[in-house]
């Protein structure tokens, strides 16, 4: 079952609607601006913004970026070059100076901000009919003033905010030559010339719908707005609003993962902002029970230490600091004021010179300021929410804490990884079990022209480059996107309690014939000094199957029980897809039911990873860089569990973070894990685990599955016979005798 | 010539008149605290300190660390573990909670951390006389409380800040137990007790004898002062003294490097401290020209972005926020009030609980700071400043500045790496060209008990793991210490003039029969946008050698012209010591006189290094990791240009720093090189390097490697005749051809 076939039911009522206000609506805006900044608006706060220091530092910032052009306005070069070449990032710069330079002058109502925009769009609206196709077009969506026509949208939307706020600088001729020649026939390339494009339920979408609508906006042209709500057909099969409907589930996730939220999130919230100006009897901030404003929200909480989860194809710098979420927060805190958003902004922040930005520093100066609430969070994904889930299990919200992620999503799309069941963990504000992210210099020319290189698709998109299980050394569906778009995990289970916190969901479909169900908890007990994970696989496969478990872990390897021998030719670890990239570097046995227990340092703390299975196997530790003929990839480095070929794998992992290594204070403690010994005890598809730390310290984590919370389950577990009701039940005990409970 | 040599006539002088004062002195401070603090100064400060933020929190810093041992004082075990292991950690911390607990007692007046003091005091009185040699000791030096005698020495000293300000505290009979019992005891076994160690011009002889020097003033025993100040045979063949005037250079560099000079002040700015409270007649501040403040002030400027440059065995984590500096940076501010430190203190800063450390608190919160002066300096190095030389060459003093370093020391004892004419740079706030440091997990047990790995030999240590040549696959000197602690690097030059910096240096020693110069430049050449790095070889060599030369980045490749061809499978690249740890990952032949230039990625800069020479080489790229058995090394990566054999190499390189790649803002410009080609002409022994860069812009540098300035050299460049006077031209112009200047 599709997405789209999910939705549109419910989408068609609200298309119906959105219709008839589109054909009825005057802009409630009457002159201009009329995006980002109202008409005599920034008039009456020009004794306002320079109380704010934040808000003058952007302003005065913005003017020594502009500067350099005042009187000598930068080149409009004819479109040569791809993503990061010369002419490229003239194309890009120029846009935002055109935004930047309206916004200054309504600002500061100098003229010469007018006329370097006005030159500008002049020389623009001259270049642009004479324009074909972009030399360096890719082949899908081709551009004309830039390799792809997403960059076309971004491009339009900055300059029709700079037009926007120079409208009235113009002379009547000026208006007409930019908008006939520039404007209108940029929108309609980005629309009805492109329709697939425009009408996709994808952020290319969202960016070119945001561009022609708010360009439809300024120049009172209702067509074009229509447009950009309801797609090219005026009839709700594209658009801002399918859009909307689509890409969102009811909490805010966006199916492509954080790296693409944090990207579509500014041509939505833009446009949203113009449509609330213009049209405010939409409500498009209440639209889906407020999902825009959950979206900036869910994409703040995607993040740990400022840096943004990096699932599916992600830049792993992306963060907090970026551009997109410095308008999403000043639109978000100018609906909503939340002072928490404030404490997003420093003194290093890029403030947009929008009236929410201002509002946003005169607030975060009045001291407004609350800590960011971070919190636990269960993502359920899709349009209806019952499409996977994304789950955060955090630790507290202070820099510092523990956040284990667990990805049991739909694919999402073309940038979708082959990581079902795939988890991250971060902790003392550090990455410690990682995701690679995508394998792309972003706008490096030398790098594939800046685009995803071929190791995206050979090794970062496959399954082992990610912390799940690998059967047979195989990608999860085999790495086909559209049978993997089709599906997604089942039998979510996710709990927050005090002290600990349950995720579990299965995945039937990525292998054929295999059933892989794992169970990760995140549990704070006293006996150890800080919250430990435990992962728990069941899988069960028709054919026995070889199952491979990697952890790419961040850091330096401190300690391996057994010892690993070191290989002393590297070779590579198979034939196929990601494989061919690791080498082989340190190998053990491991027979069924010994414990591997790997230690490494992560800034200043160490971390242990225990991990044993029902089944004969071998310990290896492996480092990325085979196969790489450009020399593409990081050197990174794993640990992989690989078993002897099985119907039934029981699987148990524990990580202990532990003790403390400050290298500037000549300061060790607790380098050896305390954790003793875990067991594991099944019954009838049951399991208890059971963890031995310090002093006989026992913690207990009981598994049924069954959600039933009055059923009772009993397990012979070590030491005794344990007993429960519900899905799962955590216990800990200073004694050696597990308790009872019932 | 060793360095006791050289110094011994001029130390015996000293020597003499110190024992006269020794002899006669009684001292200046009476009562009780006389090191850290004076008797009466706390109880003056009272109404001071709470009325600092800086310095009120570093007291409820302290009080929380003690609250858990208030009514509870912490285990006083037999020794058991080396390095890292409880009792070694329980034992180093009970030091500084003794210090702590002591300042706490005079700075709050509360008797309860004079009590806790007390305990611990008396609990160890009761140990100490039970133990012989620590069961883990280390062969050379051991200790009793810890497996070396170093961290006894360590021990000492913060136990007597502490008893010093418990003293009054305590009745006759306690103090009787704990000076005879643990204090004099163990200043015994630091100092006649282990001769060798104590006399050793070391930073291990200087903890011994501050410790007991302190200890001496505290316990009103004259020899014991004089033990410390001159040798056990209080004749200046050993001693405080001695120290001084050999370790450091008349600059205050230190001959063990950066590293070892921060682990070094401590011992002699503390008893440095009490010597000017007990004995200010020896103005020892002011001793060699001042030298300890030189000292402090050098530590600092060794620095970049707050590490220190990791020369020799460094942690390459230690930096300006170690706790000796905190001691250092207070006294230093206590004798000159210099602005400048200032601003090495922050709230993140550990203020220690000293009077000094006070007026520095008060200070800064006063507003008083000024920028730290970093800047070009060319540190001599030896006592007489006659041994080598480190040079660093930086383009500002911002957080942002390029520096490069330049490194023609001596070698360091045993300590030193096999690294002559060696460099680092630093750009942007980050490592560019690195030097891997010491191999060594500072106190983690699991790894060789936290000393130095096998690898800090095999790897570390060996001239192949510095960016500088190597000469037939050998380190220098066959890595023999003692050799190489015989002889520096000669024939040093250093400017520094607006806009070009060079410095230069002659070794020939490190390989019988071969004679290496290396001259470095850091031009501010305004055709580029950041400076760039010339680096000029003339090698000659009785027999054919094969001259290596790697360069250490740090960061990710973007590209190599003439491009690299991936080695399928990783081999050695040699079998010596140093080459069996990298293997070699990518190969391109590269004939005499063709560039190699290899650009890459770190931060948000882009790097290439352009290099050539006048025979025929191959291009590697490599990757660390091979022969690691314990997986020790960390996987950086380093180009490596080898040349065929040949008697007389002249090798260019530049390095330039071009263009932005900012994730965050999805920003890339300036990825590729602007520097087009690298020319060199030489004539009789005179070179002269033409830079091509962007526009036909030249920068030509010519050198003639002779001082006299009114010397005139004439050479046949490309495209003219070029003539200059003295050592060395930069000259840069527009046009193709080149200036003629006389």
């Amino acid at each position: 079952m599709s997405r789209r076939q999910t939705c549109r039911p419910w989408l068609l009522v609200l298309w119906c609607v959105a219709v008839g206000q589109v054909a009825s609506a005057a802009w409630a805006a009457a002159g201009h601006p009329r995006l980002l900044l109202g008409a005599g608006e920034t008039a009456a706060l020009r004794n306002e913004w320079p109380k704010s220091n934040l808000f003058a530092a952007a302003v005065a910032r913005a003017e020594a970026r502009l500067a350099p052009y005042l009187g000598d306005p930068p080149e409009v070069p004819v479109p040569r070059d791809a993503g990061g070449g010369g002419t490229h990032e003239r194309h890009k710069a120029n846009a935002i100076l055109l935004a930047d330079a309206g916004a200054l002058h309504q600002w500061t109502g100098e003229a010469r901000y007018a006329e370097l925009a006005r030159q500008l769009l002049l020389r623009y609206a001259e270049l642009y009919p004479r324009l074909g196709l972009h030399p360096e077009r890719s082949s899908g969506t081709p551009g004309r003033l830039f390799w792809q026509s997403l960059n076309e949208s971004v491009w339009l939307v900055h300059a029709i905010l700079g037009y926007d706020c120079i409208h009235d600088a113009l002379d009547v001729d000026e208006r007409r030559r930019i908008e006939n020649d520039l404007l209108r026939p940029m929108a309609q390339f980005l629309s009805i010339h492109s329709p697939g494009m425009f009408n996709s339920v994808h952020n290319h979408g969202t960016w070119a719908a945001a561009a022609v609508g708010m360009t439809g906006y300024v120049l009172d042209d209702e067509r074009m707005v229509r447009m950009a709500l309801l797609g090219t057909g005026g009839d709700g099969n594209g658009g801002y609003l399918l859009q909307l409907a689509q890409l969102f589930s009811p909490q805010g996730y966006y199916l492509e993962g954080p790296y693409y939220q944090r990207y579509a999130l500014m041509p939505f919230v833009l446009f949203a902002k113009a449509i609330d100006r213009n049209e405010p009897a939409r409500g498009i901030f209440a639209h889906r029970d407020g999902v825009l404003l959950k979206a900036i929200h869910t994409t703040i909480q995607l993040s740990y230490a400022g840096r943004f989860f990096p699932i599916n194809d992600a830049i792993r710098e992306k963060g907090l600091d970026t551009m997109e979420l410095d308008h999403a927060i000043a639109i978000a805190h100018g609906h909503t004021a939340n002072p928490a958003l404030l404490s997003l902004v420093d003194e290093r922040s890029h403030l947009v010179l929008s009236a929410d930005a201002l509002r946003l520093a005169l607030a975060k100066e009045a001291g407004a300021e609350q800590p960011f609430p971070y919190a636990s969070q269960h993502y359920r994904d899709g349009p209806a929410g019952d499409q996977g889930a994304l789950t955060v299990l955090r630790s507290g919200p202070g820099p510092e804490h523990s956040a284990l992620v667990f990805k049991a999503t739909s694919h999402g799309l073309g940038h979708g990884h082959f990581d079902r069941l795939h988890w991250m963990f971060y902790d003392n504000g550090a990455e410690v079990v990682a995701d690679y992210g995508a394998a792309r210099f972003l706008n490096v020319v030398q790098k594939a022209g800046g685009r995803y290189l071929p190791e995206n698709l050979s090794w970062a998109k496959q399954t082992v480059a990610h912390n799940t299980l690998v059967v047979n050394g195989q990608s999860q569906f085999q790495a086909n996107a559209e049978e993997a778009d089709a599906s997604w995990p089942t039998d979510h289970f996710h709990e927050a309690r005090a002290g600990a916190q349950i995720v579990s969901a299965v995945e039937d479909r990525a292998y054929p014939g295999v059933e892989l169900r794992r169970t990760m908890l995140l549990v704070d007990w006293p006996a150890l000094e800080r919250p430990v994970v435990l992962d728990v696989w069941r899988a069960r496969s028709v054919q026995a199957s070889r199952f491979d478990l990697p952890l790419h872990f961040k850091g330096q390897m401190i300690e391996s029980v057994p010892v690993l021998s070191a290989v002393p030719a590297w070779r590579e670890l198979g034939e196929g897809e990601g494989y061919r990239h690791l080498w082989l570097v340190g190998d053990a046995a491991l027979p069924a039911g010994a414990r591997w227990a790997f230690t490494w340092l992560q800034g200043r703390r160490f971390y242990t990873y225990s991990v044993f299975a029902n089944v004969d196997g071998r310990a290896h530790l492996a480092r990325l860089g085979a196969g790489d003929p450009n020399f593409n990839l990081r050197p990174e480095s794993a640990l992989l569990l690989r078993t002897a070929a099985a119907k039934e794998l029981s699987l148990v992992a524990v990580l202990e973070p532990h003790g403390e290594y400050d290298a500037a204070r000549e300061f060790t403690r607790g380098s050896v894990p305390r954790i003793a010994a875990v067991l594991r005890s099944s019954a009838a598809g049951k399991d208890v685990i059971t963890v031995i730390g310090p002093n006989e310290a026992q913690l207990q984590v009981a598994l049924s599955y069954q959600r039933d919370p009055d059923l009772q389950h009993v397990v012979e577990a070590e030491g005794g016979r344990f007993k429960w009701r519900g899905y799962y039940q955590v216990s800990m005990t200073d004694a050696i005798s597990p308790k009872e409970e019932s």
